[in-house]
């Protein structure tokens, strides 16, 4: 549908078709309930694709289908391509043009759709996707009765959790799996230091490197692209084969420690272990010739769209301290980060701005919204992971990854998030019931 | 302080001084309460000065006063005198803007205040400034704990009341000051068509027209005026003399509806008879030597910025029907006001946004809100006159005009007002008792 590109002024009168998908095989016509998905940093397709639950569930809630395309991801460019071209085409990439959007949405959805009228909305989201949902109930109240908010970090902000809470649960992730190999990755830095300083085409034929580690600054480039292999590997440590960043075998953080779980490894044999706890993240099935520690320069629209993102409202301060985190120590330091947002995009960051707009942590006066943690994932550090009131409930998974519980049930799937699953059922089943006895519905 | 021009984009980095103004002499400098006034569309000295309720009842609560003035009115000008002159520079006049700078300046007030820290905020406005209020606690619960919303039409919105529902309050405020001036009102009209058929200066000269009422142009617009001016009467109809928007006696409605009080009137007796009325509301001191009923060209900001408004997001339905109100029948023509606002703005109206983005008629989500309307004023139409729950109190005052409860107190108040005020002072104590139980502070 066309939506205002612009909804919080009125000069710029340009339009744009955002897209959102429909499955409304399930859907009692008569009112049956509407689940919407909130988009976030990507093609709706892939989320769709996703986000099993609630394709599990809509049949039982007699359920519509609706997933809707975050704004200068996937096909919805307000500008076409030229959408990432300027700062001023770039200007309307905010959360609240795009929970505006959802809200409009909405509205078009219930005034157009037979049936939909007095359909109560619910909304899904994870991830970034799951703020939105979240921020949508808090905001939109009118427009979703509640909202579903797997593995959102809404406290992932500047004040609200400390820097490097990130990597200290990314950390307890891989010591879960084998201490050990925590122990060994947090003595690879010092290793990879050494190993460089003595022959840096050694450690770049050691990692199978694409191409070589030249200079300081590939060095460090390639010191950050582990820590994001082992990040990404603990948002992942899902139960079961799966594939969504990487293919990968069930538990892919105990598979990528095997080589790092033994005694404490040091030089050449420390480099090469990690080398093949890296290679079974990146080459599980075999067909990978080298590794890339440059990937920065991909022109995916879903990675540069949250690059800019995070440099304007999504600014989550991280950092190392080596000692309650398996990294090298970095501080944070928001000049620099400033200063490398305004070469990128010319603009720069707000880090008070989402804890001015959204609130903060007092969640007082929130209603109907669970917030769900999988406690392997490294995203929980921000998230809410004690309930704070009978109305905001929050749901932990101890064996949970990235938002698991979204995905499809699977018969790995651990207790759990078996449980989890029953009291979100649970608990929409109970919003809808009381919108239906506030506005006389049968 | 200086605050962003924009508030929901990164590209524009232009900010402006806000101006605000503090009292400070009966607060408990140790977390006392924040009386925090959300400015309308007027320099906010204006409504500092007219907003006594805040000033009579800050000495028992210990709160510190602050008046923050609206965007693009009084001194808070973001591009100084050129803030009206261009569309893009009028961009940022919306409310969502205005609410996001009250968000900012109770952080900094907060944050940089000694003692403010842990202090419960609680949000006033009367009339568009008790709208904000309202939303300001819907959308940014943890900004304020709670908001007396006076006057505050929030349902005067497209769909939500029917378009004459504002001219039939004025209707009843005249009929309750006396039915037979309402009839002759109702049948004026009519009277002033055709005296002015037969002679435009007959009737220039009984009105004591500053100049002619030469063109049906003119015409039209002489009839908006005094179809205006009874309006006015309605609004500021209070129980003892004041000077609101002109200088008044008590109950002015009353006085206004004396020379049209006798049996029905017709022709040349009704024009003067009504001629009388006017004068009294625009001649109370004497001093004025006739009457202007072109006032549309003002160059005052506050008008042209509430225009503009008006023209944008705060679209308020009206019409006429001269049967259950007692105004020349007119229907409400959306496409027409659109072509007006664009010829005035190059700007066009959006009829649902308000609706869509502030929740339209279900308040049963907000809390701590009180919403109080005299049933006199005209505004009293589209505002919450009944309690939405034990937390959205609206409290009616039968012998109210327009805000009566945010004025200081006075010797000729009638007892629903004076019981307004008490329950007023009972629901802000119990939010700053629930606040300080929340936070465990004594």
């Amino acid at each position: 549908m066309y939506l205002q590109v612009d909804h919080f002024g009125f000069v710029n009168t340009d339009s744009f078709q955002q897209r959102y998908l429909v499955a409304d095989q399930f859907w009692n016509k008569d009112g049956g309930p509407i689940f919407f998905y909130t988009g976030n940093e990507g093609d709706i397709a892939w989320f769709c694709n996703n986000t099993g639950f609630m394709w599990d569930i809509a049949p039982q809630f007699k359920a519509l289908l609706v997933f809707a395309e975050h704004r200068y991801y996937g096909e919805s460019l307000p500008y076409g391509k030229a959408s990432y071209k300027s700062p001023s085409k770039l200007n309307y990439l905010t959360s609240e043009q795009a929970l505006a959007d959802f809200a409009v949405l909405i509205r078009h959805i219930k005034e157009s759709m037979p049936g939909a009228a007095s359909s109560p909305v619910i909304a899904f989201g994870g991830s970034y996707g799951g703020m939105l949902a979240s921020w949508f109930r808090m905001k939109y109240p009118n427009s979703v009765v509640g909202a579903v908010a797997a593995s959102a970090p809404i406290w992932q902000f500047s004040g609200l959790v400390s820097c490097n809470a990130f990597t200290q649960t990314v950390t307890n992730t891989f010591k879960t799996a084998s201490s050990q190999c925590s122990q060994n990755i947090r003595n690879v830095w010092e290793a990879i230091n050494q190993g460089w300083q003595e022959s840096p085409s050694d450690v770049s034929s050691i990692f199978h490197m694409c191409k070589p580690i030249k200079t300081k600054d590939d060095l460090n480039k390639f010191k950050g692209w582990i820590q994001e292999s082992f990040t990404d590997l603990a948002m992942v440590d899902y139960p079961y084969p799966a594939n969504f960043l990487e293919p990968l075998s069930a538990w892919p953080v105990k598979a990528a420690c095997k080589p790092l779980s033994t005694d404490p490894l040091k030089g050449k044999e420390l480099l090469t272990a990690t080398f093949e706890a890296l290679n079974y993240y990146y080459n599980y099935t075999g067909t990978t010739k080298c590794l890339n520690f440059d990937q920065e320069a991909t022109q995916d629209l879903g990675t540069m769209g949250w690059d800019y993102q995070a440099c304007t409202e999504m600014v989550m301060p991280t950092c190392t301290d080596g000692k309650s985190d398996m990294f090298e120590p970095s501080p944070w330091n928001f000049s620099q980060y400033a200063d490398d947002c305004y070469k990128k995009w010319k603009v720069r960051p707000d880090l008070n701005w989402v804890t001015t707009h959204y609130g903060g942590k007092d969640l007082s006066e929130a209603s109907n919204i669970i917030f769900s943690n999988g406690l392997l994932d490294p995203w929980s550090s921000g998230g809410v992971t004690k309930s704070q009131s009978d109305y905001v409930v929050a749901i932990v998974i101890p064996n949970g990854a990235h938002h698991l519980d979204l995905r499809s049930s699977n018969p790995d799937d651990p207790e759990d998030v078996i449980s989890a699953r029953k009291q979100e059922i649970s608990l929409i089943q109970k919003w809808i019931a009381n919108y239906r006895t506030k506005y006389h519905l049968n």
